[in-house]
């Protein structure tokens, strides 16, 4: 992630950013987040589907895209624009408490569920803390 | 688009969609224009890289990400759930109006963002249909 | 799908595309078939999850992203590069073909997986009709 | 990370998979490989665009989508198959080989192309070592 991270502070230091003035370590347990809780659902869904957890794998798909395509967002920086970003995470936020709930009512049968809802969780507060620190910044 | 439409018919017809009223045309309405709006904005974000439009390449690779995301949620009808489809929607409709915003500015000189902008329209009118439908359903 | 073509026949027009002399119809079949393709697969996916065909959905969720990114390599008609496409070309029906032969095991109980089988032939087909095109061209 | 490695180990006990004596690190090593080079491509893609340059912005977009869907081949572990795998694996390398040499050439002005290339060479080593302990198993 150390690579990811040189390049996003190269990124974010060009003058003219909406976002710039964000924190790179907030953006670094966001951008972490996000590909946890992808990789995690795409292997809650993976397995889900050999159990017959129809609705578990399709919240797990979803929320694997989700993510994937919030955190594609988060990493172009000249695509940033406050009220996109801010109705792309709230979207996001929606997704992955409802794929924790979802697993959630899972977890103490199957480890993956429980797990996928942990990184569901930390999605959810990395993107929180994110949309606080952008509550301060005027719409671009 | 036929083929997908059979299958939509037949996963829709099961008794426990939370979005089993929706109406099939409207679906497959939605579902072409994400496909266009998704393959649109691939080409004009590939065409403005050239050309050195940066931040209308990175809104349309946004836009492109986002509406393949909602295209994916769409057809797995096991997931649906009405919170995170309005939420999503929303998402979707902020991002196309966005990119199509942008892409309006360059439409006189440039023939792929006046397509594109077509394109991004087209999504947002088809995501406004369906969510004025689905305000009249109960939240699953 | 004309809008798409129309913005694809503008890019390819261009006169350094190492691809330039592909048939824009052969494109077109091409980009429509992997287009069904991904989307059957998402909804057989989908379907199975909930039927316990773990191994059945696990094939259509690897073959929808992989036609997803197939075709997004045609749309960028700027990236072409003979050898990484034909390299992409192979693994795209390798991966078509595997994930036919899986719902072609469920076609007669299975209306999706009989459906799925039948959009993965026809990428199949598309792919090595332009892989066939390809052959006779130089390496870019 | 280490949550993915968890659920992954749990994933690759189960006794039917095809792939089931990969090494857990040599895969580990992989994911992240891949993680890491979707990451830096898109960040590459979206600075590129921004400076006139198209080509390299079309081939980090191509490499940042066959990483991602490599990445989530890889993840889905009951999916496995092990020609589709060998066949997707070489593409991921032709790309990342390409990619490389692409952003290679633009190395020394800029800083961005110079770490993406590093991205892009460390997946090619993580997928040829895979192969290579691919090399030693039974077609499934």
């Amino acid at each position: 992630m150390n690579l990811t991270m040189d390049m996003m502070k190269g990124a974010m230091s060009a003058s003219d950013r909406p976002m710039k003035d964000v924190d790179l370590s907030m953006m670094q347990e966001a951008v972490e987040a996000l590909s946890a809780c992808m990789q995690a659902c795409l292997m809650c869904a993976d397995a889900d589907a050999g159990e017959s957890m129809g609705r578990c794998a399709a919240m797990c798909s979803n929320c694997a895209d989700v993510c994937d395509t919030m955190m594609r967002m988060m990493l172009r920086t000249t695509g940033y624009d406050v009220r996109v970003m801010t109705s792309m995470m709230e979207a996001c936020v929606t997704m992955c408490r409802a794929c924790s709930a979802e697993c959630s009512q899972h977890a103490e049968m199957s480890e993956h569920c429980r797990m996928c809802a942990m990184a569901c969780d930390q999605a959810v507060m990395a993107m929180e803390k994110m949309m606080g620190a952008m509550e301060e910044m005027p719409a671009s």
